[in-house]
């Protein structure tokens, strides 16, 4: 596909004519060369650009990118309010509110573009919020933790790791449908990436690479996709973590 | 107070010798002025430092400021953590992992400065996670969201407000004892502040302002902590949202 | 000159009223201390500044820092607009929508405000964007790479390195006209410095200082102006860089 091809079926409109180097540079960059790569589909690479276009607060790429994953139809609106949550965890409320407000903008906009009635949104069922048993809770949480992190649940010793990591995070969050674990990895790895926090990223990089959610080729796919829409900056931070996973490796 | 004595009072330790102009703006500007300034108690200006500091990923300034805290007495072990909790909502769980690791490890510091022993961390009761009805639980989520927003609820209509708003935020962790609400308050508009995301600043400059728990000028003096540690750039968003609510007053 | 005087030269329009704590000593910081320093021009100092408010997403800092680098003719608009691409790269590509909108808007606030047409933006020539013979094209990058970070080139062994650094970050960015090799240095510490991505922070700290690009004394007047702009939590790490850098030196 040409670079122009490739635009209309990430974005799902017709690219805006080329008038500064800015433009072109990301014209012949992003879509000549990052999305049109093999090793990762469109779809894996939506999740992590979403997560990159929230973190950076830019409300214009946050709707553009939005309206393409609902438009194309590779995300669901369940799946696309299941990404918000998630970002919600690992980035914030603050910024996942405007993700939420765009989703809700973009599914209008996309329903009003075809003479479609938008469907009036339903109440969630509380029964969704899980388990309120709270001793299997946090049980289940542990096992989340170790499932995702491939490391022993941290002891419920602080509001943070009980009240939070525990019960909320991997007893709730991870465990609900609708984003397998896979999506929830690569959401999780460009929001650590941007949030930089050294630990959880040698953590969630180093869990998808050793659980086989991500092949290595993968990993390398979703670094490059994070660096081109959350800059080389951070990027380079996965890239070294990813290096000190292979190097640990027997 | 000299900006020497006053660095002693609030960092708990001797200042290092000024060597370079960063150092010497900063010392003066510091501690010769802001944090010297009437209008906003110590403790006040620590929990709006520690969240900006967390929120920059910034080691050693994360390090330090927890020292402080906690040597000064001005935060117990208990309110610390409860800083770490509803920092990690709203900048997401990985920033706040450094937070907490930084809070043990300050922790131990001091005792062993003191010849102390630490007490061993105890587990948490399941308890303490709050209301297990689930119905009860978003209702009483929706009391607490208008109570800190003074707006209603919103509806439970997507995972990021049903499972995360309603459910975690509002329904658990704002009813937390530990920190009272200006406490909240104060750490929330930091968060907000270094995410940029319009409408939550807004919203909580707003509803500080609007319930009396912080004053005109205390918001002010909030809003200058916050922007010499956070960077006036983004200070400038707190400013404006201030005056935007005090226009819309009758 | 006065905090007035010099708002005015750096900001290109009459200071405002001072009305509140934060007007005060944001004035009397930013104006009559940092902006005031000698060691480091104006023009320097906004290249270092714009980095700093387009990573904040601040909307009406990146307005006034754009109109004023343009208005008083510091930067012209072809500079600017490699500023963009620069800061992109760095950032990121959502990050720098909202600088290059700005640039837009501002340039035509210019010309309406001198009541002079705007010139319509031409397209680029594609043959802007560099050599296309690809192995050619990594030679290049891979000497980039070294003239500016004084370091051997990473091996082309992953997407992250090979179709990122090397091809587009050192094959094609750096290497462009429009701004020097330190006009990018200075763009760049404030891009890494805001990211908090160590490794870059070391690296492009060092190699400034390295290379003689910055002497010493520009670094701290760079380290200050940043931490003005991005705050003093995120400045000390590029101060401690620059420590570790001279201590590295025999």
């Amino acid at each position: 596909m040409t670079p122009d091809e490739l635009y209309r079926t990430v974005m799902a409109v017709d690219p805006p004519v080329v008038a500064t180097p800015f433009d072109a540079a990301t014209r012949q960059f992003l879509f000549g060369e990052v999305w049109n790569r093999p090793g990762l589909s469109i779809r894996d690479r939506r999740l992590v650009t979403i997560a990159c276009v929230a973190g950076a607060d830019a409300t214009k790429p946050i709707d553009d990118q939005v309206y393409a994953a609902l438009a194309s139809g590779d995300l669901t609106l369940d799946e696309m309010n299941e990404v918000t949550l998630h970002f919600a965890v690992y980035c914030g409320w603050p910024k996942a509110s405007a993700l939420e407000w765009s989703v809700l903008v973009q599914w209008n906009r996309i329903h009003e573009e075809r003479g479609e009635e938008v469907p009036p949104p339903a109440a969630r069922p509380n029964a969704e919020l899980g388990v309120t048993d709270l001793d299997e809770r946090i049980r289940l949480g542990q096992d989340e933790f170790e499932a995702v992190n491939l490391l022993p649940p941290p002891p419920p010793i602080s509001p943070y790791f009980h009240a939070g990591i525990l019960n909320f995070v991997f007893g709730h969050v991870w465990r609900r449908p609708g984003l397998d674990r896979r999506d929830r990895r690569l959401v999780t790895i460009a929001c650590v990436g941007l949030s930089d926090a050294q630990t959880p990223i040698d953590s969630h990089v180093g869990s998808a690479l050793g659980s086989g959610d991500l092949t290595w080729d993968e990993m390398q796919e979703v670094i490059l996709q994070f660096s081109a829409y959350y800059g080389v900056a951070k990027g380079e931070a996965l890239q070294a973590a990813a290096q000190r996973w292979r190097a640990s490796q027997p």
